[in-house]
């Protein structure tokens, strides 16, 4: 019987090693095209090399490591993950992904038997969108969606995208060709850490993911009256922060009573102009709403939208709102799902579905493949912070139910299987 | 009959001269002891001189003019208001009270009858308190209430009260001989703009004042939980904005309930740090509770500061509670509100009776004597800005409310009036 408490520790060295690499001494960063991130790219390229894969940097500056059929015609299954970071971000966001891939293919490079398909691990050079305020562009390259404009924009220092790409060995004119083409995919496997707190409290090791909510993201702006906080009685003022407060409960509210998968943030609030002593005349708030359900998303978007109006008029305080981003829901493939939950059960483990509130490399993806991602609980669900962790035990879970879950696609492709 | 349309005129004419004299182009700028507060005091003073009465600068830098009674042991009624001016004021808050005596102490000295009292004219050197962070320094040296420590509190730039009074022809060593003792003193009267906007509303164009507001100044801090937006579902979060929009509502909804006279106001609040896609783990605010009286405030304060617990205990979200500044409220003379009253009537005008929510220098001085104040409407309700604005009509109504007022007071004390 395999020991995966011994690869999973092995796996938890990688990640150590990667770690080390980054751009300050604060936490880990390594966002795109830095120093650090082509150290840590050449690195995990390294690693795939010894582990017997076929590889290669394409022209975003993802990493790719092939284990190839012998039928040069035969479709490709992928595995990914992100090695960029966030500033000051943890270990495991986007690196555990790519090396528990890695230590499943070594296995399967180390046997004899001849694959029923190909077989791609790819290491995504930027999801979190750091630099160039734009997510996704590795993995958006290989599902063929990339938009061409981007290499025009900017980073704070000037440099475009263009550039960036250049000085960092990649290739702008070739990002087209890198592209797998829709008919050529049999599927996409990628494995995250939860970032979220369910895991932790439930508690359990993994979950399967049925779906990456969509996003609507609002900027509101409240404008009402300053005034002299001693002079002006109470039924006399038009108060932009008493306002925006009534709006942030209602989001709460909201989202509390309209099911378990929609979430509703205010996170930031400001007053251009404040003082202890004069009433708030403006307010700027952002509203964050998620949802697997884009029905769901699009009704609390309205309805909030209502009540931001309603709450504006009833106190005289003008309302703008300002959609500033959206994102569709994302279902995962519900056949590679069945075999995930079949695997996760086969190792011992309640099947938990989670709707995963974060968006992943999966996103993009799933547009063009059936997709599907295993969660592993984190240390009390933290994330994009240098206390991100991940315990072992959890480790050796979500690679037994990978290696399962993975045998049992192979097995569905082989001939004369049952 | 006096004309005193003409009378306000020449008053306003006085107000453009003084404004005219700033620290900066910007709206008016004349806080204590700097080149332009010289310059204005030394304008004040000579139209005090021209106007007839005794002038002098005391040691704090106040102006100070006297029409004396023939009896050297007779009490001394004081008219006052300040000179000194927030950063980027308006006209008329503190001179228009200052030019409206000097006018009434002007028609005084052109007539032949003896006085029954000394009358001073008290042109205030910092009322604001912008320089040095704590008001009525000229009105406390009055009251025989400043604080000598308060000579060695450094401003901006380091210089020591005791410096800059040097430096502006003040002398610190004799502050204390420049009180009126208690038994000296017959009455105290404030003419002021209202600074707020019930006049304008009502619309009426005087009011006289009942009290001026104590109040209380607390911060507070919600800590909670930062987490990601996306990934911590409603019924996990402790989110330390929405605990404070709960307080916010909870302070405006008890002000309102609770009495015209007490106004609560969140003024300030702020997430250390935000981001549109984090759940906000802190939030500092600040809370500004006034009302004249004691034992409303306490309540309020007592009730509000439970209120919060309550609300951070069952969002578990930590609430800190810092009292930063109390002041008591002030009852302005019963007496002489009811010759105030009169003097109003008389006018023609309807007697409204108000509470000064903004702070005064008559607090310090009915520590001592007997004080009240007379409102006047003011643009909508602005100040402590270049729009504060007064129309002449309300400046000539004030005057002769304020002349019909000094006039009762002169026939009370006068031997043989009735």
């Amino acid at each position: 019987m395999t020991d995966y408490s011994a690869r999973a520790a092995r796996v938890l060295g990688h990640i150590e090693e990667l770690a080390a690499i980054s751009e300050d001494a604060q936490g880990v960063t390594r966002t795109f095209g830095t120093e650090a991130f082509q150290q840590g790219r050449a690195l995990v390229e390294s690693w795939m090399r010894a582990a017997g894969l076929e590889t290669r940097l394409d022209a975003i500056g993802n990493v790719r490591g092939r284990l190839v059929c012998p039928d040069p015609a035969a479709k490709t299954f992928v595995i990914g993950s992100h090695i960029d970071t966030v500033v000051n971000a943890g270990k495991y966001d986007g690196p555990l992904g790519v090396l528990l891939g890695l230590d499943l293919l070594e296995q399967l490079a180390s046997q004899p038997a001849a694959l029923p398909f190909h077989l791609e691990l790819i290491a995504f050079s930027d999801e979190e969108g750091v630099r160039f305020h734009t997510t996704y562009l590795g993995s958006k390259v290989v599902a063929g969606s990339f938009d061409p404009s981007l290499l025009q924009r900017p980073d704070a220092h000037g440099h475009t995208l263009a550039e960036v790409l250049t000085a960092m060995g990649g290739r702008p004119e070739e990002l087209a060709a890198d592209a797998l083409p829709p008919e050529s995919w049999l599927g996409y496997f990628e494995m995250h850490i939860e970032q979220g707190p369910v895991l932790w409290e439930q508690p359990a090791p993994v979950a399967l993911v049925t779906a990456i909510a969509g996003q609507r993201r609002v900027e509101l702006t409240f404008r009402g009256m300053a005034g002299h906080a001693g002079t002006v009685p109470m039924r006399m003022r038009q108060d932009a922060l008493t306002a925006a407060a009534e709006f942030v409960l209602a989001a709460e509210q909201f989202a509390q009573q309209h099911g378990q998968n929609l979430v509703a943030t205010v996170g930031k609030l400001y007053l251009p102009q404040s003082a202890s002593n004069v009433i708030p005349g403006e307010v700027v708030c952002s509203l964050d709403l998620r949802s697997p359900d884009e029905t769901q998303l699009a009704a609390a978007y309205a309805q909030l939208q209502a009540q931001a109006a309603a709450i504006g008029q009833r106190r005289q305080v003008e309302v703008s709102w300002n959609l500033i981003q959206q994102t569709a829901p994302v279902a995962c493939d519900a056949a590679l799902n069945a075999e995930l939950a079949q695997a996760i059960a086969e190792a011992g483990h309640e099947v938990i579905s989670l709707v995963s509130g974060a968006g992943h490399d999966a996103v993009p993806i799933s547009q063009v493949a059936p997709a599907t991602m295993l969660f592993i609980r984190c240390y009390k669900g933290i994330s994009h912070n240098p206390l991100e962790n991940v315990e072992l035990p959890d480790v050796a879970a979500a690679l037994e139910v990978a290696e399962r879950f993975l045998t049992r696609i192979l097995h569905q492709h082989t001939p004369g299987s049952c």
